[in-house]
């Protein structure tokens, strides 16, 4: 079964994030003031063959925590739909 | 009214995304032999002051046009949603 995962991946509330910074301070130096914080993420996308969502859960945290989150900095969140097309 | 936009920036699924295949690569070599496919695109979380949701709406599609999003390369979607804490 082809499963997507969704996966969101953001710096800690508490961990300085300057590229957030930056990308706020060029939002309101072309006019948008009315922004006030912004914070940037990882969005990872992945499609995944699992017997089922139990396995594919598993898997994906595993994934998480060994290489796509560090997990000092970072929290992760993920949602999980079964793919509707096969994939070839 | 303060607003939270949750947007995710992904590639065009015609755009190749050597970023994401390079994830994959790894993931694979340490055993995620189960993932299919990986892709790599941005999470911005952003605060706005707006006075109604149509505002807000206008102003985030704005910033992704604008900035955020590279409309050639990029699709853009977000979430929009009442922050429960005002911003002190």
């Amino acid at each position: 079964m082809i499963f997507t995962a969704k996966v969101v991946i953001k710096l800690r509330e508490s961990i300085l994030d300057p590229q957030g910074k930056t990308v706020e301070n060029s939002l309101k130096s072309i006019g948008f003031s009315a922004i006030l914080e912004t914070r940037i993420g990882k969005y990872i996308e992945l499609k995944i063959d699992a017997e089922n969502e139990e396995d594919a859960r598993i898997l994906i945290e595993n994934a998480c925590v060994k290489l796509l989150a560090n997990p000092v900095m970072e929290n992760y969140s993920y949602s999980l739909e079964k793919s509707e097309k096969e994939l070839v």
